[in-house]
């Protein structure tokens, strides 16, 4: 298989038949998401954030200010741990007890080193954008070399990681097959509407495809 | 104002303009989320786990497993770090610089504790049905003693809390309004889908409205 060594602490112990460690569904759900969540150490404490991200090969990539709390933590050493979750839906069972939720998670422990080469930092910006829309960049104006100084970009390795899914319909416990209740999966996703133009944009500028079209990825259900 | 003395970890630095400290700002995204980020430390490491999550009054509570690590982590005294993130939509600025999220967040801080009595445990239970899919509870088996027993609550304050906001159009560099580029709002949002039944479902059973008209409330935009 096509996955690394596995830690203690990526290895999933509840409902360890949701688990995966392939590489092939991790990044397809990192490739997927738009937000993680990343918790590192402030004076000892966990704290957790939200940011945009983007895989490239066999990194993880976070962005921001270089005055960000989050990437001067990340900043200090030690590693941090990023998890990214895609809701699929709500499992309606019989009973209380076996609701659940369909989801695509992973959860990556890495260190963060931060990307100092300022052509290697413009790909990764590139590469963001590709990520949340692509097609954008080729639209808009490039980062100068002063806003390329002011946007710190950090790397973590995808070295250990585990992805757990859940799919499919409620499982109940036998005898309550027989109760007369409506059961089953409403399925959910991150939908776009329409865009709204910017006030000041000049009104004979249509939204582009990727704007008018936007979609995200669904899950295979 | 009607919110609580701010703690350094609390406020918010970067782009304070988007912080919010007031209750009701703060409720209203936690009643709109699904899953919570939980970042917590297990050997002296950040972690972070998504988990469903419900809060009835001043009160944020989580559920699961008594085997599950994060809730077992959870009861080893300290502060956890929880954050609640809605993805409102993208912000398509005329620079690659300014293009930036629209998003309503919260993070709060504070110590967990079980909930032992059986019957608030029951209660928060409801409360978090309630809050995933309104009108569901009624329905379904309520939990058994012994189904109680196996499931371990965990309350923590809302004391330490803040929300960060960010909505309307891109803000960008005033030369850059005269480039001829599509700029505005892509809106997003989580979106249901017509449930899908249990194959094991007698087809006379028909989805309940709540089901069939499954939404989360949106922002306002």
């Amino acid at each position: 298989m096509n996955h690394f060594p596995l830690s203690d602490r990526v290895t999933v112990k509840r409902l360890p038949h949701r688990a995966a460690y392939d590489l092939a569904t991790i990044h397809a759900i990192l490739d997927e998401g738009l937000v993680c969540h990343v918790a590192f150490l402030v004076d000892g404490q966990p704290c957790v954030i939200p940011t945009l991200y983007v895989r490239l090969g066999d990194h993880v990539y976070l962005h921001g200010s270089p005055a960000s709390r989050m990437l001067q933590a990340l900043q200090q050493g030690g590693t941090v741990c990023i998890a990214v979750t895609l809701v699929d839906g709500l499992v309606l069972a019989r009973s209380a007890f076996h609701h659940s939720m369909n989801y695509r998670s992973v959860v990556l422990y890495g260190a963060p080193a931060v990307v100092e080469d300022p052509v290697r930092k413009a790909e990764v910006l590139r590469g963001l954008t590709d990520h949340v829309i692509p097609g954008r960049w080729q639209d808009i104006r490039e980062p100068s070399d002063q806003e390329l100084r002011r946007t710190l970009v950090v790397s973590i390795p995808i070295t250990e990681a585990s992805a757990k899914v859940r799919t499919g319909p409620p499982l109940d416990d036998e005898p309550d097959y027989a109760l007369p209740v409506w059961a089953g999966v409403v399925p959910l996703r991150l939908a776009a509407a329409e865009p709204i133009p910017d006030p000041r944009l000049d009104p004979g500028i249509a939204p582009p495809l990727y704007a008018a079209a936007y979609a995200k990825p669904g899950p295979a259900r």
